[in-house]
């Protein structure tokens, strides 16, 4: 079936078959070794087994890559994976890429090559979306649904097992294609996540990426079977992704309908892009006001100037702030009040809505007599019958502005082109500002203690409360003198890891009655070895944080900041980032917990200091770079207040 | 251009103006009263000022109802609100019944009848999908979205204003109307909530209501602007149409999609459907899977003898489990699957999916040659080329399979289907199970203490803390001695809202020392009146929740379930519902709580009793039903643990 999709692209194709000497009009050869000409891409459509000698036949013709789509490999099992291990150590070896195996292929309708066992992909027209796919089949739905909204496609791959070539490489490769706009990414799970990250963050420096993960639910299983690879955990994909630069969305539609708008458009790099409504119907306005709002996008309010100029075109029944209700008016109306936000410096996109009624309003005609320059990008929702649609929305995809069969799509797809602005002005911040550095301690020999871990955090700049190490009673009886009242007295031992299970940890220690109760306790831990005490400061009140840092599998160092407290821990209510970050991150994970209104003061308790926090984290950021040798780190609480913060417990695990 | 759209009707049409003979072809009338013949409907196209006069007239010559669809009313300002009002008090004198005003009209595709300024309804087609509005825009622009799904429409209807006919009048009348088999309801604000609940709740028993609102951001200056109607409370709304059975999405698209698929199908009343998926892509079921996990929808394990049975066609590579990975196999091979999951008990409905791919699976082949009777819902999501899709869509409706064109636009109209069948099942249980009944007393005069709200707490059998009310000092310590210590030394005065803030509440006193001083404090209270002390038992440790009543201006009589706490407070951590509610409700309730965890034992903390929770938000629902003196009631904290649960502080506000 690949040879007869062959059929469509113009250079030469050769079938090589052991026993058929022509096949579908083709001369059929029987080895790779017979054709005798050079080759750029040997597609394999044979069993698994049979892949790694053909591999090897591949690379001594001097091949470019092999193309795998069978599946039978690392997906299915032990005797699958030895193949897949071999087939990696023959690219190793020889030099020869590999795309797959188990993969749907790739099409490319740019150059008429269908490298895939779908027919369905000879329809997709060619045009500026690119699509990389984990998913072989998703690479085929996705491309459809791009061909269904009227737009085309660049390079449509599904990329199976990815054991050679990987969604990194071929992102890298699509940021530097010229006829490549958007990047529409459709990730399962990943072995090398750091990379993809890295390859990401490069792309969307020149051309948008819109990317969909899955993994919120637990499919672990299933997704397995699929692709062979972990799903890993969604809240980190999703965090690494925006991290890089990524409009990350919830489904197929969202991905195909984001790619379809920045194939015509893409803000440039702003803190946060004003986007001006115009609708003519009040009820799509409500629909998509309410979900640009729920979005954080910003709608500002228009300038006095702006207000009296449309009021001039308007009678006052009209709602005329932004959005613009400007009911169903005439061309004229529209395209005047349109020119006036074009205009407005506050605005920096323009969405409008109106129904399709060609005798009321034409989009197509609206902006076809423009008589000004529209400077800014326009989204425009509509609706009407659909063969109507179909030709109204070519048009105005071909006038440059993004067409949309509803009022939330068309809201969406404005959301993403705002998401990408804020993420490449974040990371324009990123070049003035350089990574933080760390001393690059060793850390002490053994298991870390509290005391240790605590001295290693305040080496990077986190407070932490006055502590004394204590390896006596009398020691601990001096400590509490020179200390301010009242204290926490805990045991201090790397070994224990629930202290205050184990009657471990006594807080408010106010006189020497209770700080000898304390000791009494402590001894009484049924330990075997030497307990030492630590006897420190309690800290004023505040919001309890968790600060942590983690070596993940996937994507080595990760930063996590968490709102403490069991309500929180419940909803779990973190943000992630990959280290090493940027304050403009940190500000980012503050901003992302479900419950930051807590940092502005809460019920009258005074606002957090908010930089401190930061501090923290980049600290930690910091030093799960620069020091490889810890695994884990939690701080756990952080206690944050409008005086800064203190690490109240802190825990170094050693990578191991 | 009413008059043109009446063309596509087959009934007698008048026209009536002062001028013109002759309008479009059809013999002009002076006015109402020189038509001679009885009248069903008349339309208004006249300015605002004309309209009461004209209804006067229709209503003079026996015409069952008018419809204005013209703006400049209640929604405008004053003048327009006096207009409006004056046509109220002329539909209450005569018995006319008025849709509108600031409507766009409404279209019955059935009848051909076209009652709108717009001549986009005239594309309708006819079918069972019927829409009510408050938006004449949106009434439209979901009519188009229906249209371009290749469905049809019995009724599509704009509200405007609805100062007589109201959404819940025509969600009355379509539910008894037999071309309609699902009802859309698009909302904005409401003005009479509880009839639209109780509307809803009658329809949802013969079929399916999807419901769409606005309002999760706050967007009310606009939306006011629109209908004239607040927009309300979106959690509220949402609660009371979920309760009243109507599944609630999140946007247009979700809705058209449900409404699509509820069209062709509906489940019975389960407690809890299970879902059978067959996938031809396995990135495809993995984003399905996802999404109906993520919703909470049952996708069983398949039984052994059917994970055989399916063993017998499937090779041992594909994932051979709920969902089953068929891959891209034949015909017979999805027909002979699909065969065993139809069988299997557990499952209710099956979502398949699978490319349009005629050489290896198509759909309509695969159902056509069906060797078996297909007798669950059956939603099937695909890809393809427009054209095809356009043929195999509708192919497929015709045999009563809901197609949609995306992984997650099947899933989640799959979803809708689910939530449905739940609802109907709850309202079921409804059936067997009366309203409990409490003792209407009187309140006392005057506003209520906290001791008098919590002995009417305690007379619907919502525990509180044993407590004494002390008038003295005396009193108070001779009550701290027959008290189980420690106790809560509190100051009791209704007019004190803000006890703890000006120091009137004294927690854990344990000895006679601590409670001089508790008195001390509160006799320090500058207030100028006789201050009198509670003293009551400190409760055991649990998990502080908010119980509350309020009796809503749109919605009457509410409960509101909520977890206490600073952080669950910050994230706004409720649920509501309508009184009366039924156990059924209340369960939902707590399990809608983001943080509902927390009831199952976190971290090693006992479980708490659910089933107190539950009594206590049925007593709460009795309690603001039948006694309509309580404007509010508030609970918080209401302790639940193990043991039950305890009122430690209640509030009683009289309505006003």
């Amino acid at each position: 079936m690949a040879v007869k999709l062959l059929d469509t692209f113009d250079g030469a194709v050769y079938p090589v078959n052991r026993r058929e000497r022509e096949i579908l009009g083709y001369r059929a050869y029987p080895s790779l070794g017979d054709i005798g000409k050079s080759v750029d891409l040997v597609l394999l459509a044979v069993p698994a087994p049979a892949c790694p000698g053909l591999m090897r036949e591949a690379a001594e013709i001097g091949a470019g890559a092999v193309l795998v789509m069978g599946g039978g490999f690392g997906e299915t099992g032990e005797e699958g994976q030895r193949i897949q291990d071999e087939m990696v150590a023959i690219c190793r070896e020889t030099g020869v890429r590999l795309l797959g195996p188990n993969t749907g292929g790739f099409a490319d309708p740019v150059n008429g090559l269908v490298a895939s066992f779908s027919v369905s992909f000879k329809k997709i027209p060619p045009g500026p979306i690119a699509i990389v796919s984990q998913s072989g089949g998703i690479s085929l739905i996705l491309a459809c649904m791009v061909e269904n909204d009227g737009f085309g496609v660049s390079l449509t791959v599904g990329m199976g097992n990815s054991i050679d070539i990987d969604s990194a490489d071929m992102i890298d490769y699509l940021a530097g294609d010229e006829t490549t706009r958007v990047i529409a990414l459709y990730l399962e799970g990943l072995s090398d996540g750091r990379s993809l990250y890295e390859a990401v963050a490069r792309a969307t420096r020149k051309k948008p990426v819109v990317a969909l993960t899955i993994g919120r639910t637990d499919i672990g299983e299933f997704a397995k079977s699929h692709t062979g690879n972990l799903v890993g955990s969604y809240e980190l994909k999703t965090a690494a992704l925006k991290q890089a630069g990524a409009v990350v969305v919830d489904n197929s539609n969202d991905l195909i309908d984001a790619a379809c708008a920045f194939s015509l458009m893409r803000l440039p790099p702003l803190a946060d892009p004003g986007i001006g409504m115009l609708v003519g119907q009040a009820g799509a306005g409500l629909l998509m006001f309410d979900q640009l709002k729920l979005a954080g996008v910003n709608v500002p309010e228009l300038s006095e100037r702006c207000t009296a100029k449309i009021g001039e075109h308007l009678p006052a029944m009209h709602y005329i702030s932004n959005p613009v209700d400007i009911g169903r008016r005439t061309q004229e109306e529209f395209s005047n009040i349109l020119r006036v936000l074009n205009e407005d410096e506050n605005l920096h996109a323009i969405l409008a809505y109106g129904l399709y009624e060609p005798t009321a309003l034409d989009p197509v005609k609206v902006f076809e007599d423009l008589d000004f320059r529209l400077d800014k990008p326009l989204i425009y929702g509509t609706a009407g019958e659909t063969a109507d649609m179909q030709d109204v929305c070519m048009k105005l995809a071909g006038m440059g502005i993004a067409p949309f069969k509803s009022p939330e799509r068309s809201a969406r797809a404005t959301q993403a082109i705002v998401e990408d602005s804020r993420y490449q002005f974040r990371k324009s911040r990123y070049a003035s500002e350089g990574v933080p550095s760390a001393p690059v301690e060793a850390l002490p020999d053994g298991a870390l203690d509290e005391a240790q871990a605590k001295r290693l955090v305040q080496g990077m700049g986190i407070p932490v409360p006055r502590f004394m190490v204590c390896r006596s009673r009398d020691a601990a009886l001096d400590a509490f003198a020179s200390l301010e009242k009242p204290v926490a007295v805990k045991v201090l031992n790397a070994e224990i890891m629930h202290k205050t299970e184990v009657g471990g940890v006594h807080l408010n220690v106010g006189d020497e009655e209770q700080l000898r109760a304390a000791l009494d306790r402590i001894d009484d831990i049924d330990f075997g070895g030497q307990l030492t005490y630590l006897v420190e400061e309690m800290a004023g009140p505040g919001l309890d944080l968790i600060l942590g840092g983690l070596r993940d599998p996937i994507f080595g160092p990760t930063v996590m900041l968490g709102m403490g407290g069991t309500m929180a821990e419940a909803m779990q209510d973190v943000s992630m980032r990959l280290a090493p970050l940027q304050r403009a991150d940190a500000e980012e994970m503050l901003s992302e917990l479900k419950t930051n209104v807590l940092f502005d003061g809460w019920r009258g308790s005074p606002a957090i200091d908010r930089q401190a926090v930061i501090d923290a984290v980049m600290a930690v950021s910091a030093l799960m770079l620069q020091n490889e040798q810890i695994g884990e780190l939690d701080i756990n609480p952080l206690r944050a207040s409008k005086a800064g913060v203190l690490a109240l417990d802190a825990l170094i695990v050693r990578r191991p």
